[in-house]
């Protein structure tokens, strides 16, 4: 029943399900790595509070989330491991099979390529773009790397909904909008700029480069 | 005036400074790159509103922040450029070289060698350390790849202060450990484990596969 209630949500659309904040979301995500830790331990219950300590939060705040999605737990026995994780993953999408395309394959690109990390989460880089793509053929790298000009047929052909962008500052709003022209809802964007996109296209932005920026900030002394 | 102000700000002990909300740092970080986006193309004012818009935040939101280090920007006028980006480079503490290290040559450490994001931005990563170094060689690396025993003595010669961390969950927990005992106080860590450490030091958790599933979770229809 708890189940259901988490796989009905995530048949809801985006604007019918209640204002999630983001944070909760990237919550979940660490929730569900501790859980398959706890599932590979052969552990079937994890208390609250075991839990918020493994996931690097108060007991309080894993509380708080879980209760977006229903009621979890059971008091003095704690959460059921396998039911949580289900749930998790419903909610997520991340139990379903999701195939990625990845546009730019320079230095950064060929690294996320060959990157073991998505593919152990259920995402899976079916293939890559790239203006020369002649030039990309690299040992270290399975994915087709193709031509610019099939991106649109593929990505409709295999109703591909997430891209990865790695390709230069100055490429990057062009790619973005041909990506979504093309139906992609959601971009995982490494160009160091800020794109602009329809309201119901969702862009994480992931800059190394600020992320050592924002600890130089704090290691000051 | 203003200027100083911000420089006298990062020379106070980290304990003194007034909290700044960390969503202010990072947006810092994206008013510095307009900031010279706007300089290379020879413009030497700009308005709250102009640069909120490239920054992709609102401008009172920019302003908001900008409070945060003193007074700036003339009403009629707006933001002297060169004048504001020298302060927000002396407030993020980018205006001085800072040497980093890298430890785990895997694929991603091998991406993140050769990014040149980083040294674009005032970052170089001067040496990287592998458990197995000797099988790190690669000639797409230039940074000298060190065992791991060296690393110690390394750090303390070098004064390093951040960290990139790229090595396995299991083994990620103990090079912090290792790292922090020399002082290293800001840790970019991309193994997929919430790391321990004391409060003084810093950690910001690059997880792509977490960014990926977040996408995944706002994609669903």
């Amino acid at each position: 029943m708890r189940t259901g209630f988490a796989v009905f949500l995530t048949h809801l659309k985006k604007t019918d399900r209640p204002e999630i904040p983001r944070k909760t979301i990237y919550r979940l995500s660490i929730y569900l790595r501790c859980l398959h830790r706890l599932k590979s331990n052969a552990l079937r219950t994890v208390s609250s509070e075991a839990l918020a300590k493994a996931a690097g939060v108060k007991s309080t705040q894993l509380r708080k989330d879980l209760t977006y999605f229903g009621q979890f737990g059971t008091r003095g026995l704690g959460y059921d491991v396998e039911q949580l994780s289900a749930m998790i993953a419903g909610v997520l999408g991340t139990n379903s099979f999701q195939p990625v395309v990845l546009v730019g394959v320079g230095n950064l690109g060929t690294a996320l390529l060959s990157y073991r990390g998505f593919e152990q989460e259920g995402f899976e880089i079916v293939a890559a773009f790239d203006a020369e793509a002649k030039n990309c053929q690299n040992s270290r790298i399975k994915q087709p790397v193709l031509p610019m000009g099939k991106m649109p047929e593929f990505i409709r052909e295999h109703h591909v909904k997430l891209a990865i962008l790695s390709v230069p500052a100055t490429a990057a709003q062009e790619v973005a909008n041909t990506l979504v022209g093309c139906g992609v809802a959601g971009l995982l964007n490494f160009a160091p700029i800020v794109l602009s996109v329809p309201e119901d296209v969702m862009v994480n932005n992931v800059n190394l480069a600020i992320e050592l920026e924002n600890l130089s900030y704090f290691i000051q002394d």
